[in-house]
C-alpha cells in the first residue's frame, strides 16, 4: 500500500492542542488498522512568523504542495496584531489556499441533535439542520489586484480592493456544488448581489448556464446575498447546498455556523481540482473556529471541529468513507453520552478538557 | 412658517400601498397641527422604467434634490428582472443615494416587545434589543470603478467590481456613528475585514484615529465583519451602535433586521452632510423591507416600516422630536393591543389589512 502523506500545520492558539487529539487518532489508525499515514509537521501563522519572520516558510509550502492532504489548526492572536500586513498570520492560510489552488471550500453547517438547545435560534428551527456551504476560495476580493493603500497627499489616503471573477472560476465552483447536491437533497441555492455588482451578474449567468448544460436534474435557485443572510436566520432548513463567492461565503458560512449552536464542532474542507493523471485533489482541512487565544494552553479547547476536519480528510482525500462515517458517529455518540467541553456545556452533562474529549472520541471510534 | 417639502417616491410592489398610509398621517398633521407639509410625487424603479425607460427621470431627480426630504417606498419585481443593468429598478435608488450624497445610512434594529416571539431567536436574546447600524452608503464596492464585464475571448468573461474608500469617507461616517452613540449607550463597534482587505486596514485606522481625536468619551471596539455576523446571531444585545462599510452594512443590517422578528417594521434613514449655511441635511427615508411583489396590490402589506420611516423623517429632517416619539409610541400601542397584519400575526391577535393598520396607528397618534 502506498503511504498516505499528511502535513500537520497546527498553527497558533488552540490549534496545537486540537491537533494533538487528531494525532492520537492517526496513531491509532496506523497501529490498529495499518492505515499507513505518514505525517510531517510545519509552522504557519504567528508561530511561523516567530520562527522565520514569515507567515509560512518556503520549506513548509513545499511540504504542503507535496502532501496528499494538509491538516490546518488555526492562526492568529493579539501577539501578532501589529506585524506587517504581508506577514500577518492570515497570510499563511491565504497563501496555502492560493498556491495549492484550493478553490472549493466545503463548510457543512450541521446541528448535532444533542446540541440543538445550544443554538441561539429556537430549537425547532435548527434541529436536524444540515446545510452545505460551497464557498469559492481562490478568487474574488481576497486576491484581486489592485489591492493597495495610496497616499493622496493632504492627509488623505485611498484604499482599493478588487473583486475579480472569470467564467471558469464560477463554472468550476458551481460544478462542485451541483455534484455535491446530487449526493444530498439535489438542491442548490446560488447567492450574489447581481443588483449591485457586475461580478454578481456574471456569477448568476455562469451558474445558470452550468446548471442548464450539465446539472438540470438538480434544483437551482438564486437569492441575493443579503436576502440569503436573512433567510439563513429566519428558516435555515430551507437550504440544502449554498454556492457563493469568497467574501459572501466568508460571511454567510460564519452566520450559518453560529446558527447551529455547534461552532466549536464544525469542520471544513478546501479542495483543488482533480489532477488530470492521478485524479487526486490537493486538499486542506481546517476547523471553522479560530485560534481562540483567550483559552489557548489551558487544555479546555474543544477538539471536535479539528477531529471532524480529519473525518472530512478521510472522506475526500483518501476515500475512506467507512472510517469517516465511523469517526463522525463516534463524535455524535460522545455528545449523546453527555460528555462536553466547556463551550458546549449543558445541564446534567459531564464537563471534560481537550484531552479527555479526544480520548472519549477515540474510545467510541 | 416655511413649508416642509416632501417628495414621495412610492416605487413598486407594496411601496404605493404602504405610502398611502403615510399620506394619511401627513394630511392629519397638516389639518390638525398645521404642520405645513407640502408633498410632491415621483416615480422610481420599475414604475419609472415603464413610464420613462429609466429607473428615475431627470425631473424626479431634480425634485429630490430640491426637497427637504424624500420618502421612498420600495423598488423591483420579477416584471423588471430582465431590463438592462443601467436602468434596473435598483439603479434609481442607487442614483438617489449617490447624487444626494446620502453617505450615512441609519438602520435601527429594534425588537418591538409585542413581537419578541416572532423572532427565530430565543425571545430572551432579542427582548429589548435596540441596535443602530450605521452603514456607509455612497462608497465602497457599490460605486467604485472599474465595474465591468469584459469578454476575454474563447468563451471567457471577466467581471470586475472595485471597493474604494478614501480617508474622508471613513471619517465622516464614523463621526456620525460616534455622535449617535453619544445619544445612546456610548458604545460603537466598527466592523471590517482588515485581515483580508486593504480598505479594512484603512477603515480600522481612520475609525481609530477619529475616535482618539474627537470621541474618546465613547467606547470603541473593532470586530472582523464575519465574526460580527456571528456575534449578531449569538448575542445581539451586546451591541449598541455598529459602524461598517456599504457592502458589509448591507449584509449585517439585513441579518440584524431579521433577528428582531420585526422585519416588516424596520425603517431606515439615509442622510447627507449638513449644509454649510443652513445646517440642513439632504435625506431619504425608506423601509428596510423590499417591494414584496408576491403580496402587492392585495391590501395585506404591513405599512409599519414605512410609517416608522416617516417618524425618522420627523426626527432627523424636521427636528419634530415630540411628534416622532408620539408616532413611534402609536405604533407600539397598536401592536400591544394585538392588532396585526398577516406577516406578524400571532395567536389571539386581530388580523387586519394595510389600510386598517394605518387607521389604527393614526387613531393612536
Ligand atoms: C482567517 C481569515 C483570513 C479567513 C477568511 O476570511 O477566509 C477566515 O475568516 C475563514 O473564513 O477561513
Ligand atoms: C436594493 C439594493 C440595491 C439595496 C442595497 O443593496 O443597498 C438594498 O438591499 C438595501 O439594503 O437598501
Amino acid at each position: 500500500m502506498t503511504a498516505r502523506n499528511l502535513l500537520l500545520l497546527p498553527g497558533d492558539g488552540i490549534g496545537p492542542e486540537a491537533m494533538a487529539e487528531v494525532r492520537k487518532i492517526i496513531a491509532y489508525m496506523n497501529e490498529e488498522q495499518g492505515a499507513g499515514f505518514v505525517t510531517d509537521e510545519g509552522l504557519v501563522g504567528g508561530s511561523a512568523y516567530d520562527a522565520h519572520g514569515v507567515a509560512i516558510s518556503e520549506e513548509d509550502m513545499a511540504k504542503a504542495l507535496a502532501a496528499d492532504a494538509v491538516l490546518f489548526g488555526a492562526v492568529g492572536g493579539p501577539k501578532w496584531d501589529d506585524v506587517p500586513y504581508d506577514v500577518r498570520p492570515e497570510a499563511g492560510l491565504l497563501r496555502l489556499r492560493k498556491d495549492l489552488e484550493l478553490f472549493a471550500n466545503l463548510r457543512p453547517a450541521i446541528c448535532y441533535p444533542a446540541l440543538a438547545n445550544a443554538s441561539s435560534l429556537k430549537p425547532e428551527l435548527v434541529e436536524g439542520l444540515d446545510i452545505l456551504i460551497v464557498r469559492e476560495l481562490t478568487g474574488g476580493v481576497y486576491f484581486g489586484e489592485p489591492k493597495t493603500i495610496t497616499d493622496l497627499g493632504n492627509g488623505q489616503k485611498r484604499a482599493i480592493d478588487t473583486q475579480v471573477y472569470d467564467t471558469y472560476e464560477i463554472e468550476r465552483i458551481s460544478a462542485v456544488a451541483f455534484e455535491l447536491a446530487r449526493t444530498r437533497n439535489k438542491r442548490v441555492c446560488s447567492m450574489e448581489k447581481r443588483n449591485v455588482m457586475k461580478s454578481g451578474v456574471l456569477w448568476n449567468q455562469v451558474v445558470t448556464a452550468t446548471h442548464k448544460e450539465k446539472f438540470a436534474d438538480v434544483q437551482l435557485d438564486h437569492m441575493l446575498a443579503d436576502a440569503g443572510g436573512m433567510q439563513l436566520v429566519r428558516a435555515p432548513k430551507q437550504f440544502d447546498v449554498i454556492v457563493t463567492d469568497n467574501l459572501f461565503g466568508d460571511m454567510l458560512s460564519d452566520v450559518a455556523a453560529m446558527l447551529t449552536g455547534s461552532l466549536g464542532m464544525l469542520p471544513s474542507a478546501s479542495l483543488g481540482a482533480p489532477d488530470g493523471k492521478t485524479g487526486k485533489r490537493k486538499a486542506l482541512y481546517e476547523p471553522v473556529h479560530g485560534s481562540a487565544p483567550d483559552i489557548a494552553g489551558k487544555g479546555i479547547a474543544n477538539p471536535i471541529a479539528m477531529i471532524a476536519s480529519f473525518a472530512m480528510c478521510l472522506r475526500y482525500s483518501f476515500n475512506m468513507v467507512t472510517e469517516a462515517d465511523r469517526l463522525e458517529k463516534a463524535i455524535a455518540n460522545v455528545l449523546d453520552k453527555g460528555i462536553r467541553t466547556g463551550d458546549i456545556m449543558a445541564d446534567g452533562a459531564r464537563q471534560v478538557g481537550t484531552v479527555e474529549m479526544g480520548d472519549a472520541i477515540l474510545a467510541e471510534f
